[in-house]
This record gives C-alpha cells, structure tokens and sequence, in this order.
C-alpha cells in the first residue's frame, strides 16, 4: 500500500461524514420547491472543495448553479475534466422506503439514500481523491471538476456553459462520473449512451369528469382514446411502431455484439434487479443489445380521471402520458419528437383534442473505446479491482458527454462506480460502501496513468 | 293558493337553512375517513324528521345508517314509501370548485353544493312536503321514507335491510327521489335505468419503478400491457369487443324508441353540458339510445408510473385502470364481470401479471310506465310545472329501484328534481332553488292523488 493509498485509507471515515452531509441535502432539481436545497448543496460543494485544496467556484446560471473546482499541476501536465453532478431525483413514492431517503442509512454492505449512487458518491470520491493526492505524492495533472446541479431536468445550463468557457475548460480528456459497474468486482468503461426524446400527450374530451351513467355511451372517453394511441406505439411482437422511427439507426458492428456475447452477460441477475418480471423487448437482439444499442419507447407514467381508493363513477374529463424514447447513433431526438407528433396525429380518435408538448431532447453518445483514456483508465482500474474493465455501452442518457465531445475533446469515458440494480430513480437507492474507497483509489491512478502517457 | 301551498312558501326559508346544515355534513360514504360525518348526517336526518311529526328511527346496519320515518294515515289508505339518499360523492378534485364545495352557495338562480343536486335536496323536500301536509290539510297516505347512507358505495346494506322488513315496508307504491327532470321545466318520470358492473384490473411487471434507462427496452412496461387491454375494449367503430358482452341484450320496443324520436330531445344541449365534445358511440343508435337502453364500457380512471409535475424517466412497475359496464335488460352484471375477466385474460400481452377485481354489480331496472303511480305522479307533476311530464329511462344505475320493484312492489317510479348537467359526481355540483319549493308541492298533490285512486 503506497502513501495515498493509505491516506485514503485513513480520510475515510471522514469522507463518509461529508457524504452524510451531502445526501442530507435533499437537492431535488426536479421540483422547483426544492431549488434552495438544490442550492445548499452547490455550497457544500465549494466549500468541500476549497477544503480539499482545490480553487473552486460556484457559477450562477438561470437554472441551478454550477460548481467549479480547479487545480493546476502545469503546462506540460495534461488536463482532465471530471463531470458529476449533485442534484438528485424525487424520492416519491416515500413510502416504499426502508429508510429515511435523505438519510445515508447502512445496510449491510451498503449505502442507502436518494443520490447515494446516483450522483452524490461520486461528487464526494472526486474531491476525496484529488486531496489525497495533494496531500501526499501531489496531483499530476491539470484537473477540472466540473459539478452541475441539473442533470436530472435535462443539463438545460451545463452545455450553454462549457460553450461559453471553451477555453478555460479546454481538456484534453474528460472523464463522466456518474453511471454504474458492468457488475459487482468488474469494473467497466462505457463509450457509448443512449440519448432522450421526452414529450407528454394530453387527451382532453370534455375537459371536465363526468357522471358516468349520465354520459357513458354517448360522449368520447380521453383515457379510451389515450389507450388507443399508446396501444399503437409498439407492433404484438415489441417492435416500436412509429412511423419511421428506425429509419436512421445505426447497427453497431458484428465484433462489438460478439465481444459482448462472449463477455458473460449475466442476464438472471439483471432480471432478477428488474423484480423477477419476464424479460421482452424487441425480436432479434440479446437483452443487453436492447439496452445499449437498440432504441426503445417507455410510457414513463399516466393519469386520468378517479385513481384514489374504492371507486368512483366518473367518465374522466382528461388524460394523459408522459412518454419517452431511448435513442440511439444516428437517431436525431428532434426528429423522433417530430415522428412522435406525427404518429400520435394519425393515431388519434375522432372526437377528443390531442397535444404533444415536447419535453427534452437528447441525442445519443458515442466515443472511441481504443483510445489513450480508455488504455489508462483500464489500467487505473485493472490495479485497484484486480481484473481488467469491459468496454461497455449504457441504456441511460448523459447528456453531458456528447456535448463533452463536442465542444472540448473527443475523449471522453463514462466511469461508473454504482452497481446494476441500484435503484437510481427509484425507492432505496444503494451504494456498496467499499465503493468509495476503491474509487479513491482508482482516480488516483487515472491521474498517474494519464501523467505517464503524455511524458 | 291552496293552504299546503301558501305553507310551503312560508316555510320556504327554513327548508333552505335546513338544507344548507345537511350540505354542511361532508358525508362522503367512499371514503372511510368520512364515516363520522355520514353518521352525523343520519343523526340530522332523523331529527328533521322528528321535528316535521313523522315517527323516525336510525337502523344500525354494518355500514352506514339506514333512516326511515313513518307516518300511519290508516288501514284504508294506500301505502307510499319515498326513497332517498343522504350520503354523497367524494368533493375532489377540490381546485376545480368555484366556492367551499360543502358550503351552499346561491349562484343566480341556483344553489350549488357537494350533494346539492344528487341527493340532499330530495332528503330536504321529502320530509318538508309531508311536514306542509301534516300541518295543512292533513297526508292522506301511509308514508314511509327510507333514506340510507350508502347509495354512493352499491347500498350494500339496503336491500338486505328492506328483505328483512318486507312486512313493515310493505307499499303499494315506491318512489325514488334521485335522479334528475329531463329538461328544464319538463318534468320526467323514469321507468328503467341501467345497471353496473365494476371492476379494478391491475397490471404488474417488475412491481417496482425502474429507470427507464438502464431497463428501457428489455423490460415489459405494465402501462403498455394496460393500454393494449383497455385498447381491446372497443372496435374502432364504438362497439363493446366484449366477448359476447351484447348477447343478452334486449332491444326497446319500437314504439317507446318512435316516442323518443319525437319528444325533441335536446342534444345540443347535452353536449354543451357534456363540455362541448363531440358526441360519440354505438353506431345506430341516437344519444337518447346511447344513453338509456343501450349498454357501455367506460374507463373511469387510470393511473401508473410517474404522474407528478414534469418528467421523471422511469419505467412504472405496476399500472391500473377502474372500469364500469352500464348495462340495460337483461344483462347479469355478474355474467358481464365474467365476461370482461375473461376478455381481459385473452388480450393481456406476455411478461406482466393481471388481476381483475370485480368491485360492484347491479342488475339494470325497468318497471311499466302506464300503471297508476305513473298516471297519479304524471298528474301531479303537469299541475305544478303545467307541462305534461315525460316517460323516460336513464343512463345512470340506482341498485334499490331493481331491489324496491323485486321486493316490496312492480310500481316503481324514480322522481329527479336535478336538471341536466348538474355536474352529480363532479365538481360545482348545483341545481336551482326553486326546485325545492317546486318539488314539495309536487308531492303533496302525489299523496291526495294516489288517495283519490285508492277509494
């Protein structure tokens, strides 16, 4: 164990108390009732950032702020971006916890809280380990932790931002720290993100609920008219079925699909992680093809007329669907919210008005899984887990790393330390506590790797 | 001006006050938190009745209260049991109310109130039209008022209570004092109204909210599987795809649909209180039909996955839609049940589970139209409105005018004081003030009719 390691070691219990802090912030930026938490949290950000040594700044935008913490090693060091981000998802439905959600609560060998893997560990593990490597063998690159609190509504500010500060965040490789391990004790690398296409439909027929027996049988029915539309969105066989919605995809090479064959994807423990439910999705491709290579279109959620308890005899006045589409290179999310309008047009039945409000638009992430951040970090974290990463893609959508590509570098990797079934988004959201240590470690190494590779 | 009229009007401003104390009790039998309220409502019913001379009395039931007050007019005197309701819809969503909905508010000519139109007013002037007669010229007639607490939950308990007292309830005549006129000034008689069949269908797939995601596209999404279902309900033209749901549907005879075609039935004014939609249904049939002797499927509400403000990008892990058949002679509302289980079993897609709950069941009602409680009440009705009233059926289901017709006697004649669109279930609930004096006066001249037929 050389001297940051044991440093690390050491600074964990300490690390841990920040991460209770933090997740105690409930930095919901999904809910405008939360934007002062949100707030706090981007506080406790800078603040633990001056204290770890960095030079940090919190950038106000029209959303929630953005922080900034930077060091500097020198013009010969090469310079890496770490992106995070400290803004989390509701908790609802609250009573499906174990466990106060913004409470960090151990359990077993885990973590549990809203934003424990999703991001909050990671906000604490890259300053964490930037400080141990200033306070031992010093930081040999030139690193900028780039921290935004609205990732979760979409990163409306975070790329308006980078464009805006090209120059002073100008980086030779960027490294997204969020998203999850392959599986427990393999590490992975991921090189490519679905992008989002999110939109609500609303179905209004008479605008307001009605007696059913007084008007059942002779008035249109939105929820009856909303099923027909959804209904129409997938063929039997699972197929999305709007109109020209595969028309640009872009089929992901032969060797990559048999290299993922081979690489024993463990299809029971994603099932069991998904509630044991069967799993179906679209003919002709393995589960994890679905997930990372093949869009797909989700009803995220619907509402109309009475859903409280017992029953109620009304003929709803409205409803409505919040639908989104995981995309794919070369899906254009603009485009698929256009095909979703169009097809939703077509679809609907006589009698009821129908809007599609565009909700956010995303397109997908691509980068290259050779190149010299993938060589470095795989080794970074080959020596801390004791096996060598996969190169993966991911079924989620991180806006921030194709807008990384785009406007600073081309080499950019997404690096996980949550693990599948985290339940981020969900109802005990978990970490594995050993999680942070390791990820101490392995950042620590990624700074040496890159250092080594430019000298 | 008789003396029962000339009273009525003088004790016009009590009956409101009364009214507006009644209205005061949010006696919401739907929901258990309420059953305070229900209960104190009985305990008001019963001193009113008191209070106007009738011999009153609470029964117990495992539910709510049943009321019944009595007045003995003598052996020879023709026996009249008036049915109503005191219990009440649930007032949400609240936000859509103009003003406090358990507060009677005078809007112009109208008094509008949770319950106003569906059914206090009726409990009000049941028990003050036999009050002006007791105190005038005497109520010719054997009354017996049965007012029960449990209308809006199936009134579980009333037609067991009315099969263990056949004896003391025995009547040659029923009215229900539900419903509504079929026009503005045009008063209505009803012969026939639909019966239901309720039930909850649940869908689950992961029983838990994912991230849609890291699970979109390799998961089964339970709104989907719930919208191909409720999809599969209809054809594309407005038919039940029931299996079998029409087999045992008896058409109405020619004449009484002729009658119809003539009576000038108003649908642009049905479709104004209907919101402006368009009107739609069983291709065929007039909106009258649709409404009155034709059955229906409607959704009445759904829910599943993300339904707060903005999105959340999750894949819903359960979904569930309340739906209710209104059904016309003679369909079994326990074979209909059946019918859309197996319906439902037959259409569900693969990878989820669905359960159908079957949560009510009521037979539809219909009872001769030209037997003398329809000619003694068509007199008094054309006396007071100077219009002769209409002989109609109605969409909506009252289980306890099937019950009254197969129990205690065939003459049965349901009695609506509420105009159309009075939003009965929904919220600004009204109907107009003068409905009240006009209805006491009505049933005074029912009671010295039905005894001038009897001798």
């Amino acid at each position: 164990m050389d001297t940051t390691d044991r440093h690390i070691r050491d600074a964990l219990p300490t690390v841990l108390s920040g991460f209770e802090e933090l997740i105690a912030i409930p930095s919901i930026s999904t809910d405008p009732a939360y934007a002062g938490s949100v707030r706090d949290a981007s506080v406790w950000v800078r603040n633990r950032m001056d204290g770890a040594g960095l030079t940090a700044e919190i950038h106000e935008t029209e959303g929630h702020p953005i922080v900034v913490g930077r060091h500097v090693a020198g013009p010969d060091a090469p310079t890496l971006l770490v992106y995070a981000h400290y803004d989390v998802q509701p908790a609802d439905p609250l009573d499906a916890w174990r466990s106060p959600p913004f409470t960090l609560t151990r359990e077993g060998e885990n973590l549990v809280a809203r934003g424990a893997a999703d991001d909050k560990a990671q906000v604490v593990v890259q300053i964490a380990a930037a400080e141990a490597a200033l306070r031992t063998t010093g930081l040999p690159v030139n690193l900028i932790l780039v921290f935004e609190g609205e990732e979760e509504v979409g990163s409306t500010h975070l790329t308006p931002f980078v464009a805006e500060h090209r120059d002073a965040l100008a980086a030779d490789h960027a490294i997204i720290a969020d998203s999850m391990m392959f599986a427990p004790d393999r590490p992975s690398l991921i090189f490519g993100m679905r992008g989002l296409a999110y939109v609500e439909i609303e179905v209004v027929g008479s605008g307001h609920d009605l007696h059913s027996g007084q008007y059942g049988g002779a008035v249109p029915n939105p929820v009856h008219a909303l099923a027909r539309i959804v209904a129409s969105f997938h063929d039997p066989q699972g197929r999305v079925a709007v109109e020209g919605f595969y028309d640009s995809v872009r089929d992901a090479p032969r060797e990559v699909r048999e290299g993922w064959a081979a690489m024993g994807y463990d299809e029971a423990a994603f099932q069991r992680s998904a509630g044991g439910a069967a799993l179906v999705g679209e003919p002709g491709y393995t589960t994890p093809e679905r997930l990372w290579i093949r869009p797909c279109l989700d009803v995220n959620g619907i509402v109309g007329g009475y859903t409280g308890p017992g029953k109620k005899t009304v003929l709803p006045g409205r409803a409505s669907a919040k639908v989104s589409c995981r995309l794919v290179p070369d899906q254009d999310p603009h485009e698929v919210t256009e095909l979703l309008r169009n097809h939703v047009r077509r679809h609907a039945p006589a009698g009821v008005d129908v809007r599609v409000e565009g909700y956010q638009a995303n397109p997908p992430f691509r980068s290259d899984p050779t190149g010299p951040l993938f060589q470095a970090a795989g080794r970074a974290l080959a020596d801390v887990y004791g096996v060598e990463p996969v190169r993966v893609a991911h079924g989620g959508t991180l806006p921030i790393a194709r807008d990384l590509a785009e406007l600073l570098t081309p080499s950019v990797a997404v690096l996980g330390l949550a693990l599948p079934g985290a339940n981020m988004h969900a109802p005990n959201e978990w970490i594995p506590a050993s999680q942070v240590e390791r990820g101490m470690r392995a950042m620590v190494r990624v700074y040496r790797e890159l250092a080594a590779e430019k000298t």
